[in-house]
């Protein structure tokens, strides 16, 4: 019909989305058949867990500054200075130089940090390179913003370490950065490989400190010397609120040379188009960073460690699923499928829908973080739910296989 | 030097933004030369005026929701069911059909559904109907989405009614939509240019129900089924949040025939990439719009009337500044400079500057929203405040005309 016009005829990016697959995967259980509650091992969203709790310090300073009603109004849209100060000295705890508080912008979450990161990149002809697996936020976001995306691939086998030979040779005059997710990615010379290609370093480092192997969190900002540097970060996962969307982009370029003044500008301009987060929230963070205790992150570590063993050890003893690196951080690790000894299962997808349908164990199919057969298992859940969980995964590649 | 490569070097838009000059104006105040305390009748927070404070329950909704700890976690993309349900009947009681929560997309202000509306109609050779004046955000967002901006003409002295000439000359093929603020500009018969035109009509109602002239507030929503409407609004203004940044989009296409599906499910991954706004904030939507009571609002129309008047009688007062419409809503009106009658003054960032740094009056130059040798002054003020304000702004005007 005629009001159907020019106006509407642009198609959505087609890029799977975790939320809606797992919504799909969801609705593909049968309780009622199966008599499972559901498990959902999908999402890294710990907060239904109740040893998953946000710190009661962090939630009273958040009252407090709504109800000093001095933050209902409009922040500056890169954030309170006294935020912006006190994520600046947050992170520079963990580098060899000091940040500057204008050198941190307040976002909603660490995914409108990626948003306004790849928005400011983005021109006509661009291609940026992302890692196999990503997060798929990454993909979409650079398809509405008309940039092509080139995937490099990790090492499995070595701790998911980066390609860099693959790096050099998809990058051309056209790219303008690369991205990695650490930890889950060592940084050592990816610096020097982006200094030489002219590209910006993109470092998520939403897991942050969620580090449990033998090497600590090594933040990408400290080689921000040798490439220019973006760090995204959130509350999200180390603070167990993802529900509050605080976030921040920063700018580590602590000799003041790698970035361009008009890149910082457009960064800032940039700011006033987005909504921001709330005010109040904002206010709380200088408490928030300086003041919760080192035995709150420490318990989330603990119990990370215990149920990612868990996981691991489980596999071990599955046949047909492997996991070639014992994962060392963040909430959720890959583990390989191998069909080859799998009577009806024709791919990942395949697998999870299966998995859902009988079991009511919700896991993710690497197809959506760009790993066909392999599936991604979140270990952020208590323990009794993912023992219950890994027992009838087990049970259910029994089922599969010869 | 080599990193300062191809990746850094876009431009930032050179769009003004109403907070960078207000913070230009703002350092050219000189308390200490005039010994004035600054006012500010720039910006639309009032929030900083006890007179306009947020609501009791409200603020306590919002504590209650976040003590809970049931809203911790991550929300759908589009928003928590129950607060689009909440958003969904609270605008269905102003329109002839029901609203369904699927029509309503939860945003971070106002801004966040403005960046969502522009950037899911952007496509190559896009262009937008913008009003003259107009929240410079849409011109900001336009150029960093690559959509050329095209701008019609209000009647000051109509009201500030819409030029539907106008509109139809600048409309081509490539035209996908066009911007109204609402109240502020009518709406009557722009749903059937846009349907003629074939464009998507953009109602920014962020004033929605700040009407206090003869006539009522109408949502541009109520000809949903003439033309296709997307409706812009917040808990910003009318509940005197804006630091809560909680907004929504919203569908208005009763029949369901005039809003491709397409261009629904293009909207629907969109919300994927925005942060969007804190959960335990949506929490609390549905009781803060089922409740608030109209006293409340009726307290804030009766003070936005008084200080509308006072303005408005001041004006008619002074020589060199003339206001063609009495305000009817919202919290700022446009002032019309005679600069033929003044010694000094070149233009109305000139008159801004000069009033800025001699009587530390702030007052946003017309440019700012598109009208040269204009002045946008805001009445969300308390009463001593304002009239002190119009008395500066008086002297000022007296020292510098003929
Ligand atoms: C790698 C990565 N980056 C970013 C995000 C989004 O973070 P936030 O919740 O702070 O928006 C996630 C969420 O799971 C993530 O896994
Ligand atoms: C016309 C108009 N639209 C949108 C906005 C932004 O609203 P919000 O504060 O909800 O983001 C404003 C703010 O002043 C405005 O005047």
């Amino acid at each position: 019909m005629e009001l159907q016009t020019q106006s509407q005829e642009v198609d959505a990016p087609t890029t799977i989305t975790i939320k809606g697959i797992l919504g799909l995967l969801m609705s593909n259980t049968d309780a009622k058949e199966n008599g499972k509650r559901v498990i959902s091992l999908g999402i890294g969203d710990p907060t239904a867990y109740s040893c998953f709790h946000a710190s009661n310090a962090a939630q009273e300073g958040v009252v407090e500054a709504l109800r000093s009603a001095k933050f209902n109004g409009y922040a500056p849209t890169a954030g309170l200075p006294q935020t912006r100060e006190a994520i600046a000295e947050y992170l520079s705890r963990d580098l060899p130089y000091q940040l500057a508080a204008e050198s941190v912008y307040v976002t909603a979450g660490c995914t409108q940090a990626i948003e306004i990161a790849l928005s400011v990149l983005a021109r006509p002809g661009a291609n940026i390179l992302l890692p196999r697996p990503c997060f798929p936020i990454y993909g979409l976001c650079a398809s509405f913003r008309n940039i092509e995306v080139r995937y490099f691939d990790l090492h499995p086998e070595k701790g998911w370490e980066v390609d860099l030979d693959a790096v050099a040779d998809l990058a051309d005059h056209n790219t303008v950065a690369m991205v990695i997710i650490n930890p889950g990615n060592p940084c050592g010379n990816i610096a020097e490989t982006a200094k030489r290609l002219g590209i910006v370093v993109i470092a998520d480092e939403v897991y942050g400190h969620l580090a449990f192997g033998a090497n600590p969190f090594v933040p990408m900002g400290i080689f921000g010397s040798i490439a220019p540097v973006l760090t995204l970060g959130s509350l999200s996962k180390r603070w167990l609120v993802p529900g509050w969307r605080l976030g921040w982009l920063v700018i580590n370029d602590p000799d003041g040379s790698l970035m361009s003044p008009k890149f910082v500008e457009r960064i800032k301009k940039y700011c006033d188009i987005c909504g921001g987060p709330a005010t109040f929230i904002q206010a709380a963070v200088p408490d928030i960073v300086e003041q919760t205790q080192e035995v709150f992150f420490r318990k989330t570590i603990n119990i990370l460690k215990q149920t990612s063993d868990i996981c691991y050890q489980k596999i071990e003893d599955i046949n047909g699923i492997t996991c070639p690196t014992k994962p060392k951080g963040a909430m959720a690790f890959m583990v390989k499928l191998n069909l080859s000894v799998m009577k009806d299962i024709s791919d990942d997808i395949d697998f999870c829908f299966k998995l859902a349908k009988e079991e009511s164990v919700i896991i993710l199919p690497g197809i959506a973080v760009g790993l066909k057969n392999w599936i991604r298992i979140t270990f952020a859940v208590d323990v009794p739910a993912l023992e219950e969980a890994m027992e009838r995964l087990k049970s259910f590649c029994e089922r599969h296989s010869y």
